[in-house]
């Protein structure tokens, strides 16, 4: 047999007391038994490891206090601080928190989706996979519908959709990023982006754009290049621009700006003499790079905290009170990678 | 009622066609039906989102093909990489492995040690939390045990238990990083180590003092410092060995380098001419640091996806063949962190 329990009966057995004491007992409930008699019955459940059955909980509040947080790539610190914020309230709420990473695999959502509902989890904080267009993105949140799995979309949402969702303001973030270089004297600034089918990154480009056009510089579609959000993006990516004359780049992750770094120590060129970089999220640890990273900032361990606070009210009450979609701002962080150009 | 499943009844209805022949097709087997019904069946059980019925799959293999990976702390790149291997072996088998973070801390190891039973994992890939003294190690392991659920320990062991372990060769470890210091000429040799309660602090140690020995270095307690293996480690020991008069760091991991890189920064101490510094782990974008690290490569993947063989082995087979430990070799890797002593 696999996986024995201790029951009521095993500890009432052990003990030589009736069952009724011991569900009593350890159901706390008011009684007229000696404290000695309580003291024995506790130290034996512990003993014995003893867990309240788990099925006969959930029958009655029909819930697991378990939440699934499936992320997109565990290699990036982002995730990391994301998991941190998930867990530490879960941990205050006394929920818990089962992870699963799909390494931007949208087959690997659907797989987890439904391995979290075969594990009777309660809810699900979603980041979906790079690759999730817009039918795949469809598709999984249909599959969490049709498990009547609540769910929380973080960063990456679907628009025009009415998921409750956490993430950035992008746009803003996307702004902040490229009036940070055109404010410097900017003209030519390169994009590497993320997957062009992702919210956050229309939304950066959004913001590109807008920021581009307060300052009087035209756009230019030849310098964008759509990547992953990670290092080989950014590798790539500059290898794409290369040769296209700009004099600055806007990063659409920090992954990223580690890719850009990487290509430009290669070609022996300068930053930010000879080129600016701006990274985004603010993930990396400054103090030990070549040169530390302009950055957009994203409270990541709040959001994941913010999320967490939202899913358990949805599990909780059915539905949050006001806006279905939680923003929160980001902030510029001027480091020693962006300087006038040349 | 909360996540409802298909039946085969519902397909069977759904398609007008008898339970018998639904379930004939869904299990695969050999009948005279025509192929556009079992087309037909297949589709619909597809729309219809069907499951093979989790709990009688395990009624019949006893198994959920699920395993759990509890790891220490996601913000390391080691846990990230290690998580991959697991993963990635996982999937070739067609296995699921769900991930538990403890963030270090004993009493989430049991918190996730009983959810992981409770969700019905077939093993545990533990690597146990760095405050887990002894009694802690021996603590986790009797409830895994008690529970029924095999488990394989990575990296952090209890010496003397006949546990199923995989990591890597530690004392050769301790012993290259500080050979290659001793062979620069470095005599005064600080260490910032992890916990001294855990294996993998102990035997990196065990490697230092036999490197010393060789080079005829007399071993000084004094120059050593004990704290956790992350960045915060790292400066706090910096900071204890700033009067010390050492020539060369061994730090014994890349996360306490990272301190130590920063304090040194911050103290205006030029890396490798003033002072030498070795790292473990292997785990830093060396191309974006300033001063590349010179460090003890773990093959953190292969260890990951060793690891998940055997505790299939041993769900599968009930044990595995030869020894019950599998250990890796590690690999000194030169950068330009260290040089020879001023």
């Amino acid at each position: 047999m696999k996986k024995l329990r201790t029951t009521i009966k095993d500890i009432a057995e052990k003990t030589g007391l009736s069952i009724t004491t011991v569900s009593l007992v350890l159901n706390n409930k008011p009684s007229r038994i000696k404290s000695e008699t309580k003291e024995l019955v506790m130290r034996t459940a512990k003993e014995m490891n003893f867990q309240p059955n788990q099925l006969a909980v959930s029958l009655i509040s029909k819930r697991t206090q378990t939440l699934g947080l499936i992320i997109s790539d565990i290699s990036n610190r982002f995730f990391a601080t994301l998991a941190r914020g998930v867990e530490d309230e879960c941990g205050k709420n006394n929920w818990n928190v089962i992870l699963c990473n799909s390494s931007n695999r949208h087959d690997r959502d659907l797989k987890y989706i439904q391995l979290l509902a075969n594990k009777s989890v309660d809810g699900i904080l979603y980041v979906m996979s790079a690759d999730s267009d817009w039918e795949k993105a469809k598709e999984s949140c249909a599959l969490m519908h049709r498990l009547n799995l609540p769910f929380v979309m973080i960063d990456r949402i679907i628009e025009q959709e009415n998921n409750y969702c956490v993430l950035l303001d992008h746009k803003l973030g996307g702004y902040l990023a490229t009036k940070h270089l055109a404010d410097l004297g900017h003209k030519r600034i390169g994009c590497i982006m993320g997957p062009i089918h992702l919210s956050s990154t229309v939304d950066r480009l959004d913001g590109y754009k807008r920021a581009l056009e307060e300052a009087g510089i035209e756009y230019d579609e030849r310098i964008l290049y759509a990547g992953n959000y990670d290092i080989e993006g950014g590798i790539a990516g500059m290898e794409y621009l290369a040769d296209k004359n700009v004099t600055a780049i806007f990063a659409f992750s920090d992954m990223i700006a580690c890719g850009v770094y990487r290509q430009l120590k290669m070609c022996n060129i300068k930053i930010p003499t000879e080129i600016s970089v701006v990274g985004y999220d603010d993930v990396l640890i400054n103090d030990i790079l070549e040169v530390s990273l302009t950055t957009i900032k994203q409270p990541i361990y709040e959001i994941g905290r913010e999320a967490t606070k939202q899913i358990i009210k949805v599990i909780e009450k059915g539905t949050v009170v006001g806006d279905k979609t939680v923003m929160f701002k980001p902030e510029l962080i001027i480091r020693n990678s962006t300087s006038k150009p040349l």
